[in-house]
């Protein structure tokens, strides 16, 4: 029995990365539970009664309390760090980001990285609105990031982590980012900006 | 020109709906701006000038700052009421189901609303994982409506007037709540919490 912090998460996710860059960031311990998503591990009744939803990522913190949402749990770890606004304004700007990712880039260019690279799917078996959303979702970013460094103002926030978690992985998806200077850029400057390894420059130059 | 709280919303949008709840019950004075989707007044240049993603609600708060994204809007005017735990793990629960909505029920129940009701598409026209999805995120309320009294815990946050937005419409979408007791239960706890009329009564029982 772990008395730490222990996070399931399966590594392909760029949801459950988010968690381990934020826990590594700010130095926390904790046990990482690999749990595959392809593998059913995320559909196991042991799984279930720890989150209904049969998502990951998935913490349980000491004492045993979960918490599911990706976002939510990085604001939980990270919310008081210098990788969230003190001022509520640029706070609110964070949280309005973080909504907008889940709401408009990932259920696109995740969900679209997924189908092609993990279920094997064709281009041409996928719903259009994928590449068109994932599309639009980008040239948004782009249009911000042409104003302010990262993407709630000059200062890397937890919506940067979470934006970078699939933007950086946009080509596994079928996203071409050459358009978008702007936006590789940011990745750059938000993988240096969190440790994180840059393992695409060469598929982004 | 105002110099207050000026919300953009369009009256037929659970999204628009939950910030003008927010302000109502904190007793704030704004200046509702309705805004039609349907008649294309989010895609304005005047309106993208002011939100770029071309999407209610958005807030124009004095001296000019702009705010989009529902549950981050509903967060900085109510984060710091009794709407809003102060305990770091229970805020963070509200949270988890902020981010859940967004990805996991609005997608499905609202969107599938939006078709029959708005775009007067006939129940065949629709994706099938519409009405699967939203199912599943109504069996996941009605398991945790099952164990609190609220969303996320025995007194209603943020969470409820999110999820409410819409659930209370769900029967406007083709969904069925007749299976889910304590979401109905819910239902009306969270509309008596927060002074909403209960319109929708007479459907329900």
């Amino acid at each position: 029995m772990s008395t730490g912090l222990v996070i399931y998460g399966d590594s392909i996710s760029g949801n459950c990365l988010k968690v381990k860059w934020v826990a590594d960031h700010l130095g926390l311990s904790y046990e990482w539970r690999e749990t595959s998503v392809l593998n059913g591990e995320t559909r196991t009744p042991e799984f279930l009664a720890l989150n209904p939803d049969g998502r990951v990522p998935v913490v349980v913190l000491p004492g045993g309390r979960v918490l599911a949402e990706s976002n939510a749990i990085i604001l939980f770890l990270g919310g008081n760090s210098e990788l969230a606004p003190k001022d509520p304004f640029q706070r609110a700007k964070m949280m309005q980001w973080l909504f907008w990712e889940q709401y408009s880039h990932e259920p696109y260019i995740a969900v679209r990285r997924f189908h092609l690279r993990y279920l094997g799917k064709t281009e041409d078996e996928l719903d259009p609105k994928l590449i068109e959303r994932g599309n639009k979702a980008l040239a948004l970013m782009e249009n911000q990031l042409g104003q302010s460094r990262f993407i709630a103002g000059d200062l890397p926030t937890l919506a940067d982590v979470a934006l970078v978690a699939y933007t950086r992985l946009a080509h596994e998806g079928g996203f071409d980012l050459t358009p978008y200077r702007a936006v590789i850029r940011w990745i750059k400057l938000t993988e240096g900006a969190l440790g994180i390894d840059a393992v695409i420059d060469a598929v982004r130059e």
